[in-house]
């Protein structure tokens, strides 16, 4: 009795970890697929892949680092990247700095104004496999985009297949 | 005879150090006053400060970079920055970018074109004291400015004697 006892609460523990398991993967799946929901912890001591400015809407000034598998492989020019590569795209507003410009003497210099949001490319060729291999992450004061702006991550990126759908170069 | 002989030859050899001491000392007084003529090893694997854009005949894209002493000095909020700390300034042509501007649709990128130069402040109050505690530095192809460039370095960031003559803040 005892035994049965023993099976049957084992059997219960299984099924409600196995109900856990798919249940989890589910609502992820139709949450988001291909997204990053998690910000990569420690990418603010990363290192420097690039910058970049975009004028326009987006008006921003933007610093690209690599966690290290990713400045490894940026360095050695190997593409694909390998996975447990992630990119960060950390955008500011582009503004002008009145307090430069007064020791130029002219009007010429742009500084980071507040950051606007901060962008992730997480290489995992299995998890991400439906999206060229990359998970893509937007976030706005922590918090990640809807679906209406991430669907558009991919089919951008995936015009830049030739380096792996990846835009920004190393800088030297 | 031996003996003075030997004396003799501890005497020149004396002479010629102290002279290539004092020569090298003027020269090098002559030369850097203040300035920074080697590279700090390692600068490209440091972490971000913040990001920069200056028009006009400047046209470049920069990425401020600091050793650990810096970043932990400004994360901290520390002025004036402690000894030790060093802030590199690694400055790019500010160009448009065909490629991104192609799959956006319109003009509006920009990314960093070839390297232009590096700027390093080298904070050590004892050795850099005539000029505010820092030693400046300017590189071209790895080579050091000239003097009739490195003498402006000083007044200009005097000018941010508040901010102990740094003119770049820290991006979140």
């Amino acid at each position: 009795m005892k035994q049965i006892a023993f099976l049957v609460a084992v059997a219960a523990v299984a099924g409600v970890a196995v109900m856990t398991v798919q249940t989890s993967l589910h609502a992820d799946d139709l949450r988001a697929p291909g997204f990053v929901t998690q910000i990569p912890p420690g990418f603010r001591d990363w290192r420097l892949i690039s910058v970049a400015h975009e004028e326009g809407s987006l008006n921003s000034l933007a610093a690209v680092l690599g966690n290290d598998v990713a400045i490894k492989a940026y360095r050695e020019g190997r593409l694909p990247f390998p996975d447990g590569a992630i990119i960060a795209a950390l955008h500011y507003g582009h503004v002008p700095s009145d307090e430069n410009n007064k020791v130029f003497g002219r009007s010429q210099s742009f500084v980071a104004g507040a950051a606007t949001n901060i962008q992730f490319m997480v290489k995992d060729s299995k998890k991400y496999s439906a999206t060229g291999g990359w998970g893509f992450g937007h976030f706005k004061d922590g918090k990640p985009g809807d679906e209406a702006l991430m669907i558009s991550c991919f089919p951008c990126h995936n015009q830049a297949k030739a380096r792996d759908l990846v835009f920004t170069r190393y800088a030297p």
